[in-house]
């Protein structure tokens, strides 16, 4: 794990300086915003989905500082989704990675506003990235749209609606439940981390072959890395993957995306070092 | 006005039927967000900001069918800012053109996704509009920039939060209070008027002369449209233009900011009468 880790590092550090120098305000009327939106998005996690999309960048072949803007933004996506996520009226969590949550930092408005000028800065940014030599606006159109889909009522915030506000009906048939509990998966992480990936390939002028390549690898580290996360999750009011499939079959099934996924891999060949540690990492990450 | 009522009932129609076929779900499991969506976007007020891009492609003399999608695009986002204003710990209005607001009729989690919902697809949409032979990538990035920014913190949103949360503070100048509400308006409703505008007028390839006279006629129109707004609120619960500057300064003023709109079209000759008319219609459509 020693060559992810310095990856994750030297790229993390990359994301947050870039991160920190497009979202200063320009003027002292908005830096009331940009205040609450610099704490929704530092000092943040990992920042994996932003390495997801350099690193699938790069393995196409092309220098990752070129996708950064891209790379942000898919970071202000996941970020808005967590200020959002966490309002009394949704999740009602008072904490975010050991500080107050945005709504109890500030109020549930300006949270709601923050999350709203984090969903919308992230198409800005995308769009700004084709003024880097190299990115086509053909390309950047081509990944508004991936992007778009996968984060909208086509993606997570379908897959947080089914979440949250559709009870798994009670004595529902298991093909109903397991359908349920795939879209879920399948649309409130996977689609997010799918387009991640894709949007790196893309960008970076990947192949047909590649981008199929890349595409399977991210549906498969997007469907493990959720049903690490509800193995993980203590909490466990709503009904989730390990409930329905138990904790056995939940780990055989990871273990069987994590295989797949690195397998998609192979046409990259030695290249795929960091893509393949990053497969394994969506499971050992927490524990 | 009889011109401008015939343009205002056919582009409302065609925009409708456009946007009814752009919200349809296609599947029984989003079913439940799209079904949302739809309440938000229909039955609608005017669709005002569309048609705005709709006369200005027309002016500069492309077929305005082909901007539909980001005229529906700029709709969708006036339509999600209404449905977050509306919510408990923003404006707290249970009623929007005379049925329940979206919280009410759903809840309040449902509406804050609905919102990110409605901004995530206009981006779509707008991204779609490059399928349209005639509108070429680069202007679509471009567009998207003009929209991201207006809307976002640098625009509506960082209106909004100024509108909302940042008290005017009481015995500040007057050069403070004027500055702040000055900003409030430019932001809050001017910012995605105007660039409702410079989006039908870019996407249809105008002069860099004729972009700039639209800019100018939507700065106008956009910050007139707020005055007049705010000598129509009877809640008047927060400080606005016509507190400060007395009714009477508001009407000169607007006045004013539409004979000048008017004046920056001339350089379009007889092409002009819609537009000019859109802009009386910005101060007449109330009272």
């Amino acid at each position: 794990m020693n060559n992810l880790n310095k990856y994750l590092n030297y790229w993390k550090k990359r994301v947050n300086s870039a991160l920190k120098r497009y979202l200063a305000s320009s003027d002292n009327l908005s830096e009331v915003i940009y205040k609450a939106i610099r704490y929704a998005v530092f000092p943040g996690g990992k920042r994996f989905r932003p390495i997801l999309t350099i690193a699938s960048a790069e393995i196409c072949g092309i220098d990752p500082s070129k996708v950064l803007p891209t790379a942000c933004a898919v970071e202000l996506i996941h970020s808005y989704s967590l200020v959002h996520d966490d309002l009394p009226s949704m999740d009602n969590d008072d904490y975010r990675r050991n500080k107050p949550s945005v709504h109890r930092k500030f109020n549930e408005g300006m949270a709601i506003l923050t999350g709203d000028a984090l969903l919308t800065k992230a198409f800005e940014f995308i769009a700004e990235n084709a003024n880097i030599a190299g990115i086509s606006d053909e390309k950047i159109v081509e990944i508004i749209k991936i992007v778009a889909r996968a984060s909208g009522a086509d993606g997570m915030v379908g897959g947080q609606v089914a979440d949250t506000f559709m009870i798994n009906k009670p004595g529902a048939t298991k093909t109903y439940t397991s359908r349920f509990v795939n879209y879920v998966h399948s649309h409130k992480t996977g689609a997010l981390i799918e387009a991640s990936i894709l949007a790196g390939a893309v960008l970076s002028g990947g192949s047909r072959e590649e981008i199929n390549a890349l595409k399977n690898y991210g549906e498969r580290i997007g469907f493990a890395f959720q049903i690490a996360d509800d193995m993980f999750d203590v909490k466990k009011d709503r009904v989730n993957y390990s409930d329905i499939y138990g904790t056995k079959k939940s780990k055989r099934d990871t273990n069987r995306l994590i295989d797949e996924a690195k397998k998609s891999l192979e046409i990259f060949g030695s290249k795929k070092e960091i893509l393949s540690l990053l497969a394994d990492y969506v499971v050992t990450r927490k524990n």
